[in-house]
């Protein structure tokens, strides 16, 4: 049995839609099992009885806008984020889901949950929308704002296990986002990771990938440091708020627009939800001892049953054990 | 009379598209005198003959694909972008023109036209899209991979400078580019940018700015470093990029759709031609001792026309002058 430790009071719409979104976990998997951490008689409203579920009360759920999560995560342990996230510190679960504040997950997997030995830093890979499709992974995405070509390489090697052991995607391709495609583009700091990479034999390396082909390389993971990931994650964003506003301009100043648009209204729907990237699943921060999955904010049912899919996969998948022991191996190579 | 240099052997489109272009140009302003460098024979078939245009032979084009600018324009000086930008090291023109490959324009503008004294560094601020009325600047997008806060604020300087000669924006506001909105966020650049910008008086600082809000911002201008931007612009042509294959791919699925679809191609072909930004102009080199607009590689006629709109009126408002006299007041102040 997979066991699976979910915050019932993250994100905005909790905990209805998440646990409406467990029910559906349920149905669909019958190898999982959930703890459900928060307030008990609210989410008894929405659960659908199981065998396989089961609650702990913990009410305190931590604000989409907490301004100061270590501060409050340190000193809060009756948060339901703090207790599902120690209930996999405690290994009473393998993986965690969480609709939660993106800074807190981050922050939560890192001082309770704690790093991987021999791993030294943590990365956040976000959902990344399909397409042509294919779903590739982007990280660090703000999980370190300073960071060192190892690292980096680090975060390749755990994408690649990730990705080998939930996708089957055999040797995936790992790429370095930089301004440009050459050899010796960049900062000093790609410079350095393409020669490491390079050199790497445990990873299958393409080279530089501009952003402008992020979503139409061939590459299955694209590595960068938490700042640049997070300016480009951030920039796809604006895009699509962009294109949305641009599209709304465009089609009032036609009447044919309109009309077109009455037919179109299910694809624009279809369309804004695959830009999301939440039928992929959610943000994984990866690195620490156990599955962490995001769902986004503002996730419903759907999004937050994709999310537990994803970790599930994940668990199945023994992704974090692989990556124990190929540190561990390393560091004796090491030695 | 406003004089403007035309590299017409730069683009994919050059020289038909590039003439063409400065015929519209020839009809609309009456106040510019251009001086075409190109292949004589080719320019004369698309060119109405005008007492204000003015050809210099100069048959060889820098190649869109040119791998080694620097040295290719260090040595061959009979390319048409390098006359052109001669010419206005020579101040026989006030701006050049250019529809050449990008790294070229911002090397021939940093070698043959130099910085303006005082100057640290140049910035290409690129041409972004109209969103909710408004075309915000964003540089550095790549003149310098590696910048210090001072050259920023000078970039934020000169940017404010043109917006207020050449829009009429009496105190632009300034945002930096981060990865949250409170001080504080980011690396060591941008807090100490941050600092800086907040104690200058010469701008008018709105505080950081998330790439998410890029295109809804209040911002008329933002600041970061030539890396960050990069990864930000391309980001949004990726992002771009992959709106036009997801509709596509959605479009096709459901007949409705492409029934939807016909009454609204013009609405799409408008969508994608505003997202390119053309309609505001060329992106600009800022910090060199004359104006350099460079319009998108597969400029046509009236993308071209844009370009010289914008440069005109760069020239007009006197752009370069003012940040010279503002440079030197400066140094002054310092001694």
């Amino acid at each position: 049995m997979i066991k699976l430790a979910i915050d019932a009071m993250g994100g905005d719409n909790a905990p209805s839609e998440i646990v409406k979104g467990v029910n559906l976990a349920v149905k669909e998997f019958d190898d999982v099992e959930f703890t459900l951490f928060g307030d008990e008689e609210q989410i008894k409203k929405y659960l659908v009885p199981s065998n396989r579920v089961k609650i702990v009360h913990a009410p305190e759920a931590l604000s989409m806008g907490e301004k100061d999560p270590i501060r409050t995560i340190r000193t809060n342990k009756e948060l339901s984020l703090v207790k599902a996230f120690q209930a996999v510190h405690d290994k009473e679960c393998d993986g965690v889901v969480t609709a939660g504040p993106t800074q807190g997950v981050i922050v939560a997997a890192h001082m309770i949950i704690r790093r991987i030995p021999g791993m030294q830093r943590v990365a956040l890979c976000p959902a990344m929308p399909v397409v042509g499709g294919k779903s590739r992974l982007v990280l660090d995405v703000g999980a370190n704002t300073d960071i060192r070509p190892e690292h980096m390489l680090q975060h390749a090697q755990f994408a690649s296990v990730y990705l080998s052991k939930t996708r089957g995607i055999e040797k995936p391709l790992v790429g370095l986002l930089n301004i440009g495609t050459e050899p010796g583009k960049g900062r000093e700091l790609e410079k350095e990771a393409f020669a490491l990479f390079e050199k790497c034999e445990s990873i299958n390396f393409y080279g530089n990938v501009e952003p402008k082909e992020l979503f139409t390389t061939p590459c299955d993971i694209i590595i960068t440091d938490g700042y640049s990931g997070n300016i480009c994650i951030k920039s796809v964003e604006g895009t699509a708020k962009a294109v949305g506003i641009i599209l709304k301009e465009e089609i009032g100043k036609s009447f044919f627009s309109k009309i077109g648009y009455l037919f179109m209204r299910k694809t624009f729907k279809n369309f804004k939800y695959r830009m999301s990237g939440a039928e992929v699943g959610g943000a994984l921060v990866f690195g620490v001892d156990g599955i962490v999955t995001k769902s986004h904010g503002s996730s419903e049912a759907m999004d937050f049953k994709f999310a537990i899919a994803q970790a599930r996969k994940a668990v199945k998948g023994e992704v974090v054990e692989m990556m124990k022991t190929y540190l561990s191996l390393e560091e004796q190579n090491n030695e």
